[in-house]
């Protein structure tokens, strides 16, 4: 990254409080216990991930300390009301599987050796229901109920369980537990990063400064990239994956990955734009699957890549088409005027006639389309999927 | 009372919650555990505590096991935000005099040996985090928030201390702790008892039943006695002080303390209602009394009532007088018309001829009056004070 960390970290965050603060801290020199939180439910990391984690890493570099805080206590408890699907129980062997996972992921990014890790049952599982009173005293309840997803809740009135009103004291409270200095975390993470400086506070400590950062859409161009939407990029994909599935973002997403993610100086992004939306998306497609696989592997994907899809000539642009049921593959031949029945769609496809991002397609080995998919019969004739609005 | 326990219990509650299924265990000869909850910060007992007392007397006497809580695990840890004037943080040792105070005046009624005592930091105070998270997952967040001060603070805008949601759900655990059958208590704590058969059925118990009775009118005939209104005639203050005080109630509440807590057959209160209004207080004054220390003191408070205060002839009817300054005492004489100028004013109390309720009063002994009081200048003239509306 050029210049200091602090320009680096400013260039990408999408909010900075304090910032004034922050930076004559940095600039004496101070070295900061810097605060990120993982969620031991979900250790699948994505390219978004990689926006905070690389001013994480730039932070390490700087000497500063990475404190990750794995969210452990609450998954092991559970929901207790059984209601919400995104915080199920999990054993402690899940736990520790997953953190094996999420951290196997991590250090692709950041230097182990400059690395906190830490389990919030290690301060919570011994509080007493004195201790909970006490840090829920912290703050008022008009306070807690101004994050988005409960405000939304009261004015739907959807129930909110009065147990999840704890969650963001705990996660608050391991601000207080580690003494953090900074935390970062996406955009999405915004009232509980300042709801940590909010209890620290209350426990006599120096607020922490916060920073957060944009969240990376995903591959179809929605506004987030996500596991669960399915329109992510993950991580530890294979690198023809990740080449792939970049070359199918929109054009218009590629300068906003080279920045956010790309991990290069701006004039060499600036350079890469000038090569046309193709070329500077096949860039950017190299870059990533460089800093996750190395260089070897990022050539070796390109080089594949444009063997099975480019020799295919699929032209720049083609027609959309929304299918009628995704997952019916002759219909959706049919409807796009790629087969003039169901029958011939089906003999198509059985003679090796028809790919899905170049790759040979049968009803037997056909599940569902997935978004931005490129359906392809013979040498010519392409279009593009589109799932979703 | 009259009749059958439960007959007795349905006379006198405001509310009753499964009436039929506490009806047909009571019938089968169950016995119940009756779970009744005291508050620590408030030891002192009043007249109106006798409502729901003779009830649990009633039950004791009927085969019930009656289950007082004492919620000294909150008074132990006070309120941690310092806002709540109403949670002062207790010492164990204040905690302790106070439940002497409290059972000693509670046992005017309660038969000890029939009667266990828990304080509630038995179980709350080990619990855990995890345990918290438990119970709070037992309720929704709308659901406390139904709870009449919860509401009208959200609507209003005042702070609720985040911790505050915690309160009802100790209180409701401690049905579950005591495998409580039955709760009773004030009309006031109605939300309160229905939140406990709602956590019961979050830990598989079987809903307590509830009944909660009618606040008896203070003496003032505002709508609840209450120490801190200043409006309360005290369980254990002297028979003159009772006697006396129930004699300066309102008329028209003479009928609803002696159904209340007069503890009589109900032809017996009819019959003492055919006596006139002067005559039928005098019989509740009375009765009260040799309630609380026996029929010879009764009788003797009452003589001196009568030497005392009718020998004077204060008359039936008399006019009201609203004082200016309640602790000015020439001034309100001159404003009543009692008196020409202070110095006349201050010259008749100084020889004697100014009686408040009976009692002779100087300047030098008068503090301030309250409401109902009746001035007296000489043997003819009289005005009764008012201080509210």
């Amino acid at each position: 990254m050029d210049g200091s960390v602090w320009e680096g970290l400013l260039a990408k965050a999408a909010q900075v409080q304090v910032p004034e603060h922050l930076k004559s801290r940095m600039d004496r020199g101070e070295k900061l216990r810097v605060k990120f939180g993982m969620d031991p439910t979900a250790p699948d990391l994505h390219l978004g991930h990689l926006v905070v984690l690389d001013v994480l890493r730039d932070l390490q570099e700087a000497g500063h300390t990475i404190v990750i805080i794995v969210g452990d206590h609450t998954a092991l408890i559970g929901d207790p009301s059984g209601r919400s699907q995104t915080r199920p129980v999990l054993t402690p062997q899940v736990v520790e599987a997953n953190a094996r996972t999420y951290f196997d992921q991590i250090y692709k990014v950041l230097d182990p050796a400059r690395t906190e890790v830490h389990g919030n049952s290690e301060w919570l599982s011994s509080m007493d229901a004195a201790g909970v009173l006490q840090l829920m005293g912290k703050a008022t309840l008009q306070q807690v109920l101004q994050r988005e997803d409960f405000a939304e809740r009261l004015r739907t009135g959807s129930p909110i369980g009065a147990h999840e009103i704890l969650y963001p004291f705990n996660q608050a409270y391991d601000s207080v537990a580690v003494r953090a200095d900074l935390e970062v975390g996406g955009s999405d993470q915004l009232f509980n990063l300042l709801f940590g400086r909010e209890i620290q506070r209350g426990y006599s400590q120096e607020p922490q400064d916060i920073a957060v950062f944009p969240l990376l859409e995903g591959r179809d161009g929605s506004i987030k990239m996500s596991k669960s939407a399915g329109n992510h990029i993950g991580i530890a994909e294979a690198p023809a994956e990740i080449y792939g599935k970049i070359m199918s973002i929109p054009d218009h997403l590629t300068e906003r990955y080279l920045r956010l993610i790309g991990r290069l100086p701006s004039s060499e992004v600036d350079r890469l734009l000038t090569l046309g939306p193709r070329d500077a998306k096949a860039a950017l497609a190299l870059r990533m699957v460089a800093r996750l696989h190395g260089e070897d592997e990022a050539v070796a994907a390109e080089e594949d890549f444009r063997r099975r899809f480019r020799a295919r000539e699929a032209p720049q642009e083609m027609e959309d088409h929304r299918p009628a049921q995704p997952d019916d593959l002759t219909g959706t031949m049919v409807e796009a005027g790629l087969a003039s029945s169901r029958g011939e769609a089906r003999r198509l496809s059985q003679q090796g006639g028809v790919r899905i991002n170049g790759e040979k397609v049968t009803e037997a080995s056909f599940s569902s389309f997935e978004n931005s998919d490129v359906l392809q019969v013979g040498k010519r004739r392409f279009v593009r999927i589109r799932l979703s609005e």
